[in-house]
């Protein structure tokens, strides 16, 4: 594990989008996976801005999303919206090259992967109770691939997605598990802001334990951690 | 994660053999870490009769034991003494491609192992109790990296070191942690016999938990298990 | 680049069959390019038995066939035939993971494979001539990828395939070229006997030349060239 | 091989720079070869004003000079003291990192390189003659590794060498071969303005040629072209 500490958001997200940019120029097909949320705000703009600036073959850079919260009457769920707002649709990805994850295939998405060559690149946040993707304490088993969680309407999943979203959400969710992630040949975790402190305290040096879903991360053999000062300020080694 | 089952103890043994040779003829530096015991002993003596017939620059391949429990009054320890008799010694390996973990080295050895390009691949067996290098349960975090661990005479680790050896331990005996391992970009575990299988069901289907030390390794991007029937015998996926 | 030499073709067969069975056996996808013909005659016999005695998910395994002389009026050419059955057949390969190289499809060929994740390993033997795949001195341009090579009935291309088959050879006869081969991931080459001592010398120690189209092959990062010591007996080095 | 445009000379830094910022975050040894020269200037001031805002464990990033021009009276030669210039002292790079390229130590420094773990980046651009590193038309040959050229006084290489510099050369000057740059994980080529034009399509587009010695780095496995527009100006693919 290699953890960058940067001076502030920009620089972190700066790092972070050279990570994504390498990938992206490689003489090969890339399957990268890339989250949606407030964390990678920076880095889409700066990769908005370079990908208007560079004429190459992006037929070779694939994207598939790492969870998803189907939303009732809509096409698209929280998370494919999320980023066809903030990324696919502001650099016109080709639809054959995005790889939605659904209420449908979830069962079939690991041996997917597995099939389509590997996830190259997962670039991901960590929520403030130290869930990633929608692995959340409570709900996580570190042996756990791909999967959905049912909900219903009034119960305490239902409850927590709603403020997610103003929108109605369908049962169930689907999300990566610590293993699709775990298989991935390179990881990305990014954090900033006071608020990400005392998770990234524990993520980085607490027990690994399902309690914290994103300690395990840190057993991965090529993972990168980028935390601005105030994410890292609790921090003692 | 990939799961090999084998007819038979012979096939596992030239599966494995494969896989280390496959590693020794890569034109770059390798670094191995191979353990000792009674299941590598079918893969060494297939190892050392096809590095007979081999000629080649074996200058790039460096070896990494990955535990010791030190004897007194003895120049190695316990697997030092064992992969001398087992491999070592018998294909003339140079003791500059030999690198012992000690007592007095163990804790920057992580950061030797880092500077010298990182471990290619580890091969393992898996202890009837789950146990993987001497990660044992009850003495195992998931977050170590290589450490010491201290005994006395007449407490219980004394007592369970000396039924492996008819010699005086030394205190400490040193390992690779959970983390040293998964830090390797290849991982191999073999496991042969009926004794084996219910540990093996254990590692590859149960919880992923510090009581099954092992269980861990199966979130490792590129590990291959390869076990004979009998040792997969109780396997349900 | 590697060099191996080994004492007699059964050793050159079962290090190259080691290298093959490294990669089946890794949990990801892998794609082989396998050469026809009697140099891997051995090796397909220790895979054959290999793969026989184990159980596995051989999904994940897909075959790329690297040249091929389509006949007048048969399903498969002169490539797919022989590795049908030297190979293929014996092991019952699904269809699926059977990727041949035709007169129809060559053009798109080198797009088919980076979208497929790329060529893992290519194992390929060298002609006395230097040739490999279908690379022939004289029509051999070190930038070409596939490609395809148009003849007729009576000329000398035409009776030089002739040569290589009693059935007819349907015109053109396809190939990956150079930098197809070069942009696998790793290469394995191996050559046997005293026939190939000449050519042998020739593509490791002369100059690199598209008159000896082989020699550009140890230009390669991760290239291994196992040879017996009779196809060795000319090497200075 | 992947061929990236940029609308102009500064995209082209930032995405060299991306590439090396990659290197230098991953959680293992990196062995990065640098160029000296005018075509890195905008990519070093990202590099230093980045490494200013990052806190990291740089202990890994080790530095390999890909050629050098003695001084006679200087401890440092051409392309050592650009690059302290440059970048080594602008961010305060451990002197056991920096491995220079010498007169004295470059018959042993292929093999340094395959024992410290192979190179993982080459950075590099082309002169106006084809050039990379020092390999220069007629005095190339595709398989060198690292070489020695000896001059004298008045000899039409001492007379193009001091056009490079205001100071006396010392012969010889030594170089990475074709086959040493060829070796490395992966590459990077970049090229910007008018004068690159001409020669930017040989080398993409001409015949793989040692009168055109960049020509043959079109062949390797991992390599990425970035070219601002004037310098692709001539491309006709």
């Amino acid at each position: 594990m290699k953890k960058i500490i940067t001076k502030d958001y920009a620089t972190m997200s700066e790092l972070a989008a050279a990570i994504v940019l390498e990938k992206m120029m490689l003489p090969k097909r890339v399957n990268l996976s890339l989250t949606a949320g407030n964390t990678p705000v920076g880095m889409y703009e700066i990769l908005i801005d370079k990908l208007q600036k560079m004429d190459f073959d992006r037929s070779t850079v694939h994207y598939y999303n790492f969870d998803e919260i189907p939303l009732v009457g809509e096409r698209y769920g929280v998370t494919m919206s999320a980023l066809n707002t903030a990324f696919y649709d502001q650099v016109h990805i080709d639809h054959g090259n995005l790889h939605e994850l659904t209420a449908e295939n979830n069962q079939a998405y690991d041996q997917k992967i597995l099939q389509d060559g590997g996830l190259d690149l997962v670039v991901m946040g960590v929520g403030s109770d130290g869930h990633f993707c929608a692995n959340m304490p409570g709900y996580t088993s570190f042996d756990r691939e791909t999967f959905a969680v049912s909900f219903e309407k009034g119960d305490g999943l239902y409850t927590a997605i709603t403020h997610l979203t103003d929108k109605e959400p369908a049962s169930p969710y689907v999300t990566f598990g610590p293993r699709t992630i775990l298989a991935s040949k390179q990881l990305l975790v990014f954090a900033n802001g006071k608020s990400k402190a005392e998770i990234m305290k524990k993520v980085l040096e607490g027990p690994i334990t399902e309690e914290v879903p994103a300690s395990i991360l840190r057993t991965h053999p090529n993972i990168t951690f980028i935390l601005d000062e105030e994410a890292a300020a609790l921090l003692e080694n």
